[in-house]
């Protein structure tokens, strides 16, 4: 397989390419740019000497045609402009920005207050869960891979609203990330010495993962919801934890509601369920693909707790992609991305 | 003043000793222990070197009870033996363990598996939320300050119960804190690798300080009231931040709700409030007594989202102790604690 | 006492603020910018808000004029050009960028890489290293407030080479700061995603402050040599420590070495020797102005390991300057600045 | 090949899980415990759920002689004892405690204050640096796999002096490591309170890799020389930085040094040499088995300045561990090990 990354100096790209290079079936990865021509890839990030020494490619839409897939991994409001011309040109094109996410420009102008995608390709395009989209993105021409935040809360209530165990007209979603996802641009908010010993909300009630979050469990569940959704930085480089509140349907039990994530997810290999947790830390999937999800039902309350913690940079971004590339090339889902957690 | 520490060389003690030392009115500082009798205090604690090189004195009554006032900063499960006798002979007692919040002896043993203080004692302490319940702390005998995380998430939530702007049937609190909150004492859940680089949630659902919060509503605000509260691990050493989503009643706006906490705190000088904040970091408080609030009305939900930072171990702990000190002696509140924040 | 800050926006001037507003003789404190005229100080650091709620002031020669003393606390090239007018003006001037500490201004152009102030005033300026130079720090008219770095190796190894019980032609000196010594503008070298979990070197041979460290030795003790100094970041905010290795003269036992250091600051506040320590580490200072210092002779090696640690914001810079604010307006070094280490 | 290891708990005995059970040669992974047997792996290291869901086995001699090789982490003091009984009873034994590096036994017994293995079988291991051994380290039944500090320090240092372009009479190491260096049992020294955000020496020039550091020179170039050697904690999880000095011999040029180094290393696919560099970091390396090299002559002072940075948990033990099994092995050395660095 010949693969492409646009946007391969962030950390979404990086993290592509360090899953990519081990990757069984890729015989050659091929980074693109559009303004660093020719820089070697290596003299920028060290740590991939001997590793990607090769020099970083003009975006060009022939030479982009002879491959299988296209990873673009690039800041929103990029993306819309540029892979309209590629759709059908060849390559599988996965697109790790939120530019083709939500199906609704309006929705997309009011929360990313940037031009939308055009409207043809918003709706051609599969919103790139793994694991609730696999026969779609089977055939997807382009792959709207889904926000690291969506992803957590998603696979973690996802199988509840469906299976109608929790009410899904009260959700409260209370998100946390490490900063990495912040991206690698520098500015005074993860300026080291004010982010370090530093815990913080952001956006309040404003992140524009809200949107995609409800049209993710009115696609998947038919459910027609507003969410709460917050988001905190956690002076910590990579994870998110999200805890998410319900009020369970009355009479469910805490092991109805165990059962059901298990029956969910039995045949996916990277979501996995811990039953009677009395803590969950993001370092169980620190560098690896998985989701792992937890719950308890609180007797005193009748709520229900939705623990669920993931990788942001791969799980979250640049795993999940390549698990989608695994689908559409019908490989195993885990090729090239079965490395196990760091814990430490 | 002749002031006396038990439990100083826990993190609460400390920071007792820092605020303590550069309190105008305070002549003598003497710290008791139990077990560690003639250690040289700074031979341990080597950043008190010069501040503080007495020894630890033996815990006695005979010399305690020339004492103006006693902090007790000991883990729970011992002041509720060691009070008893000291009561009316002679100091003030501030107890920084959780053993005199709970009124209930049968709750206190539910939530924290250990035996209660005498059921007389625990209707005699008084509550030392300090901008809450002025009144009452001035002639207390024993007063039982205020849990880290309660104080956090009280100062927030109870203006808008009491006003009657939220609707107290629906509140999910959602707690963070630093790792100091789990005292100094090494474990497997604080060893600095595991904790480092990770957030986790523990205790889910059942954390001690959920009957001190439910409690303190139905005292301020006479709303009985379950409470769906969490807490988080945050990889850093000082700072709670509490979100609370709560419905607000419907017809409230943002201004209401904001000129609430404006007006209830007018002459509170460690309480904050911050408008229109689209984010708040626990750095705003680092070292210091303050408690800063904001809030937002989302109008999508009508939900509001209640924020609150606090140095754990200031207003959490220690300078809320020194606060109530202060209102006991007539001191102005101020007294050995206007520190300004370290922000960084 | 009227104060006035110039460059109050940094970390060195925050921390000017900090210990100004509680010290006793300090009155009036005004900021002074040359370009954020009329902002409200705390809506930009919200810590500050009911601290210092002021505006930012016009940098202006005539108001400046009726202040007792004006800290400038800006990137070097700056002040070169800012102080000159204002020398003999009125305000005593206390200078924490590097731009008046080195005589020679062509070793500042070598080293800089910029234009240095003018050579009369580089004469006049007077080295601000309070424990060492208090009788001309008293006098002058401008301070140049000794770097972070040499602040610790100095103070450190000065007794030692004075006294001839090191030697001093093969002095290696391996520094170690914290990240806010790169102050308040964000950088992908003080990116959070790249700084935390990363210990790294840096202008290696290279640093500045290397001629600031062998012109204060030739100084203060007539010796002239050439050191090796190296720099590097640790992943935390607030701290310097730094290791020195020198050759012990024959015969000079390691009692020698403590009894030299003791004596030398025997009346000082602020330095702190620790005998017989088999670690040390920043958080003893955390915060304050405390140096500690402790040295070890390997005598399988007859060479003497001298390490030193410091908050690099506090007597590293802001803490420091005060101290020689104190000094000139004859009040006890330690006004304003006697707070207790943090420790955590 | 069958592959068992003694010490899974610790923090090297799970990086060798994380390399071995992605390593294509290794059929079946066995864990060995003293006190656990029976316990479910992943019941007590959540992340390796789905991974390693096996039970730890009892050590047992008849056992593990059907094993191809067994890797023996733990503490030191522990396989002194263990392992005589399994030497030459079938497989390949690989020691990552220190039990077996040094030859001496009274040098064991006086850096280590425990009592050394047997003397024979001191004399038999070979000391596992696989750049410098790799003949020896091919045949041999003990492997003494190098402690981390000596890792990162000789492959640094060694090609240096072989090639005479130092002054091997007056080397100054000073490093720095992560907190996993201390290993996975709680203390006060790495509770997270206590260490975050502080950096400090320890054991000062009293480190137990001293003696291997020195033995190490003598073995692979013939010098006889005492070091300084110390060692300082960092407060971050992962990564040592040693920076060594050394007086350059007369006349030699940074050219030279630098290709000495590429010279020496052209053939080892873990040790990458970087010219030039103005700062360097453990991020290069993170989670990977690379040493990464940069060395600057420092022309004022004509001393050599050496940088070496590896994560001390892989190339610093259980990566070079699996690195000299693949040699015993006759396996490509980058088998299991070709991990890309996390960077981030």
């Amino acid at each position: 397989m010949k693969v492409g990354i646009i946007g391969a100096t962030g950390y979404g790209g990086l993290e592509l390419i360090r899953f990519l290079h081990t990757h069984p079936e890729v015989e050659k990865l091929e980074l693109f740019t559009s303004s660093d021509e020719g820089t070697i890839f290596s003299s920028r990030f060290g740590h991939l000497l001997t590793i990607h020494d090769d020099s970083l490619k003009k975006i060009d839409e022939d030479t982009l045609a002879s491959f299988d897939v296209v990873f673009t991994s690039t800041p929103s409001g990029v993306t819309s402009k540029l892979l309209p011309p590629l759709v059908g040109s060849g390559p599988k094109l996965i697109d790790l920005s939120g530019d083709y996410r939500l199906k609704q420009p309006e929705l997309y102008k009011e929360w990313y207050k940037k031009e939308p995608a055009p409207f043809e390709l918003l709706q051609e395009s599969v919103y790139g869960l793994t694991e609730w989209n696999e026969k779609q993105i089977k055939d997807a021409k382009i792959i709207a891979n889904p926000g690291c935040y969506p992803t957590a809360v998603l696979l973690s209530i996802l199988p509840l609203i469906k299976e109608k165990l929790i009410d899904p007209n009260y959700l409260i979603i209370d998100a946390k990330s490490g900063v990495s996802g912040a991206g690698n641009k520098p500015s005074q908010a993860t300026h080291f010495s004010e982010t370090n010993e530093n815990f913080s909300i952001y956006k309040i009630n404003e992140h524009q993962h809200i949107p995609e979050i409800e049209q993710a469990i009115q696609l998947f569940t038919d459910v027609n919801t507003t969410v709460t959704f917050n988001t905190h930085l956690v002076p910590m480089t990579r994870g998110i934890l999200s805890t998410t509140y319900a009020p369970a349907i009355t009479g469910v039990t805490e092991k109805q509601l165990n059962e059901c994530l298990v029956e969910t997810y039995k045949n996916d290999p990277f979501v996995r369920v811990i039953s009677g947790a009395s803590s969950l830390g993001t370092n169980r999937v620190k560098g690896s693909n998985f989701c792992d999800i937890s719950i308890k039902l609180d007797e005193r309350t009748n709520r229900v707790t939705i623990i669920s913690v993931i990788d942001n940079l791969v799980k979250g971004a640049a795993g999940q992609a390549i698990q989608n590339m695994n689908v559409q090339f019908g490989l195993p889902q885990t090729h090239g991305l079965n490395l196990v957690p760091l814990f430490i």
